[in-house]
This record gives C-alpha cells, sequence and structure tokens, in this order.
C-alpha cells in the first residue's frame, strides 16, 4: 500500500494510541526518576527520553520524519506525564498501576510501529522488528541511564508480548485484513499475553546448557 | 526563516560555537579516559563521541545533514583535543579548569542547538529539546560507556542551565529578535546559572513525597 | 566516486562480508546471552542488536538507506545465529573460537563501512570513522545493555585493529586502487594485528601522568 495512503487510514483508527502511548511510557521515566529522588529536570529528561525513544527510533530507522519534531503536542504530553507524577504522592505511584498502564502501552505501540513500518515499505520481518522496538526501546534506555538492570536481563514475559502484537499486526495485515482490525486483533492478543506475565508472573527458561 | 537563508545567517555567527563546543567536550571526554587510565585509542574514541555525539543525534532528528560527516575539520578538533590531553600531566587536569570550559560549551551548544532546530523548521517545544540534546548527550553518552552515573542523576544545576539558554533562544527569537542577539543574551544567561551552580552548589531539589 | 556506481562495485565484491560480519557479530550478542542464562527472546535481542547495530548507525550518519530495513534477509542471519548457539552445549560456546569469528568480523566491517563511507561522498577521516564504527559499535551497545565492561575500556588491541583496517581502505582507495584490492589488504592487516592481540596478549599502554 502507498505510504501516504496507508498513514492517512492510520492516523485517525490509531492516532490516539500514540498519544496514549507516549503518555504512558513517559509516566513511567519519571516513575523511575521518582524511585531515585531526582529533581523535576530529571523526572522531564525521562519522562521524554521513555515517552519518545522507541518511536524516534523506528521513524529514524524506516526513513519517516520524526514524529514529535513539527508539533508542540507530544512534548507537552511528555511534561504532562512528567509533572503529574512529580505532584503525586509516592504510596499511589507504588503498587501495580503502572505495570497495567505499561502492558496496555505495550501491545498498542508494538502494533502501530508494525504498522507504520508496513505503510512506509519495510520487508516484513523488519516491520515486526520495528513494532519490538518501538515497545521497548524506550524502556530499555531508561533503564541504562538510571543504571537499572533492563527489561531485557529479566526472564519475564515482555519483549515476547511486543513481539507477538508486531508479529499478528504485520501477518494479518499480509493477509489481508484491514489496518484497524489487525491492529485490535494484534493489541488485544499482546495486552492478553502481559496480562497473564503480570497476573501468574509467566516468565521464559533461561539458557541452561 | 527559510533554512538556508538562517543557515547561512548562522554561519559566521555562530560558527566558531559550534568548533568551540566540539573542542570543550572532545576534551571532557578524554579527560573521563585519562581518570579511567585508558588508552589512546579510547581517549580518541570518547572524545568523537562526546564532542559530536549531541550535535550527531540533533541533526538525524531534524533531518539535517550530519555535521561532520561531509569535513575533517571537526574529527581533527576532536582528535586534536583528545592528543592535547593525553600529553598533558595530571594536575593540571585537575581542579576546576574543565567545568568552566564545560559550562561555556554547555551555554554555546545549547543556544546553538535552538536556532539550528528553529532554523530546520522544527516546532518550538522540541526546538528547545534540541537545545538540551545538544548540549547534553554526548556527555551522558560518555557516561554511560564509562559506567559512570550521569549528569542526569546528579542533583547539580546542569541540565537546567541548558534548558534555560536554549528556551531564551527559541523565545527571543520567536519575539523577533536577530538570532546572533538572542544566542548572545541566551548563552550569557545559561553560562551565568551554571556558573552559579559551580561557585556556590546550587542545585535543585529532589523528588520527596 | 558516484555513490550508485561503487555501491555496484561493491555489491559483489563485498555483499558476503556483510552477511559474515552480521553473523558473526549476532553469535556473540547470543553469546552473551547465553553466559548470563538468558532467554531465547533475549539472545534474539542482543543478537539483532549486536548483529546489525554499527551498521546502522554507520547509515544513518551517512544518510544511507538502513541496510536491513528493506530485505527479510540480515534479520533471519541474526534470527539463525541467535538459534545456533541457542541449541549449542556450553562447551561448545567456550574457548577462542568466538575471539576469531568476532576477529575476522571486526576487520571486515572496518573495511566494508570505511569503503561505504566514501562510496556515500563522506570525507576521508570520518570515512575512517564510519569503519571504526561500523565493526564496533554493535559489541559496545551489547555490553553496555548487559551491564558489562565495554571493549572501550579494555586495554587489548580491539578498536585499533578497526582502526587500522578503516585507515587502510580509505588511504588505498584514495591513492587510486581498486576498492576490492584495498579492502583485501584493509582486511588482512586488520586481521593480522588483531590475531596477534589475540595470540600474543598485545595491548596498548594506559595513561599514566
Amino acid at each position: 500500500m502507498d505510504p501516504a495512503r496507508l498513514a492517512e487510514v492510520l492516523s485517525p483508527a490509531l492516532a490516539w494510541l500514540d498519544y496514549a502511548g507516549v503518555f504512558v511510557f513517559a509516566a513511567s521515566g519519571a516513575l523511575l526518576a521518582a524511585k531515585k529522588q531526582q529533581t523535576l529536570v530529571t523526572f522531564l529528561f525521562f519522562a521524554v527520553i521513555t515517552g519518545v525513544g522507541g518511536g524516534t527510533t523506528r521513524d529514524l530507522l524506516i526513513g519517516a520524519p520524526v514524529f514529535w519534531i513539527g508539533q508542540n503536542a507530544m512534548l507537552l504530553v511528555c511534561i504532562g506525564a512528567a509533572s503529574l507524577v512529580w505532584m503525586l504522592p509516592r504510596r499511589l505511584l507504588e503498587g501495580r498501576l503502572l505495570d497495567w498502564l505499561d502492558a496496555g502501552g505495550l501491545a498498542a505501540y508494538a502494533s502501530f510501529g508494525a504498522a507504520k513500518g508496513l505503510a512506509f515499505g519495510v520487508a516484513p520481518i523488519p516491520a515486526i522488528g520495528m513494532g519490538v522496538l518501538t515497545a521497548c526501546l524506550g524502556g530499555i534506555i531508561r533503564d541504562v541511564l538510571a543504571g537499572e538492570p533492563s527489561i531485557l536481563m529479566r526472564p519475564e514475559l515482555y519483549v515476547t508480548a511486543a513481539a507477538l502484537s508486531a508479529a499478528l499486526t504485520v501477518g494479518l495485515v499480509l493477509a489481508g485484513l484491514p489496518v484497524a482490525a489487525a491492529g485490535a486483533i494484534a493489541f488485544a492478543a499482546g495486552f492478553g499475553l502481559r496480562a497473564l506475565a503480570i497476573i501468574r508472573g509467566w516468565s521464559l527458561p533461561g539458557y541452561d546448557r
């Protein structure tokens, strides 16, 4: 499909996912800053890097204009998320609320990233990679900057859920489904798998040979 | 303003800032290598990454040709800075000299990065982000590569000074000032704030709720 | 030389180096995942990042289309390398086999990256930088993500061997040699230097003033 054409189709159907994903990931960046007793400036920096880091890398790789450069709205979403976390008392920030928001952002962003990749003419397997990258890279950069072990090094099902959403999106679009339908199914599957990992502690086996 | 036109205006007025910024940051990269007793090759690698890392990321994000790719001069500046640090005795490298050079580079680069962003049609808030990134990202990459806690995680006023220079540049240019005047005022403000942080140990309060 | 023209010349002569380099570096990424007892998903992620990370950064910097985005083959090579390492027993993964494969990948990639840089109109010194980056950056990202001290911080001759291959490629091409001949000589020199470092433990002196 022609990029401009598919981008047009994507816009109304998936644009809200983009804002929601940025907000959730930005909040998770600010939350890590809160855990480390950082300043408001660090909250902002972590919120922006976590919020837009994955999508930025995707856009650079596929040759798209970087999605937050031509507008103020995306960074304002990050600033809003950071300010909100800064103002909330610590006890509201604990517990699993963020895990659930993050699970939604993960599945949404993996689908969106894979669909955007296809829209820009990326081959199927790299398009799946674009979905995984969009969903996971912001959080990985956040952890590396904070000196934390990244999600990559933990056995829980996280990257796997993103890969499921991304692969389903690519597979269903190539099978002829409309992008919105493929995205919805892929979102549900990825979110469901991540939910099971959160609730039941599902994880993958490590190398042991 | 037309990018080519503004770039033309920027060239004579701010080009020296670009070389000075690269030199100062390259020296700070080499200095960290010296502190860690590294080899000359590591000096060079750290000098290059710290010297051009922030501006490189800015150029990729705004869709500009990467500033050091088409010429030899910028990398020669980095090689010169690394060689100089390599030849100096340790006691000259200690003390606050580098903090002061770095403060100048920080304020200059934040103004230059924000102005270049505007020149390439970036929206105002992302343009401020471009200034902060240009000034801070090289040092952050340097610290992550060396396994040091990055400036991001320390409470002193550093990123804040860059943000002040970048925001003033964008605000004054949008208010109609010539770029060179806006840059000079923004440079002075950012450098002044960073100077107070160095002299008086000013820092921001951490999250404590 | 015209980029399209040189790219055409490079294709048959050096394309196999590209696949071999990706495979070797992908395997080294998976091997680090194995050492850290990670899951298969982490094997894949590390294999991809290490396999294509350096070349991806090179392509972004020189303004080339990212080499693995338009095809499935490169990521399949990474997936193959990760799966192979996953299936092999640990004792086969130990010893120096990987060091030797890596030495080959290092020299090949440094030559290829420098030649590709020249083909895209990069100035000589940045072209040498492109070779070093192509050869070393994937491994550096891999080490940072895994929380390991990167090769940058160790005194052994590693980055130096890449720099030798890259500099010889640029020098010999500028001196008028055909790209294939320059690449072969440069490969042999870089591989030889790295081999001496592996066999005799050659390293560079650290800063000590």
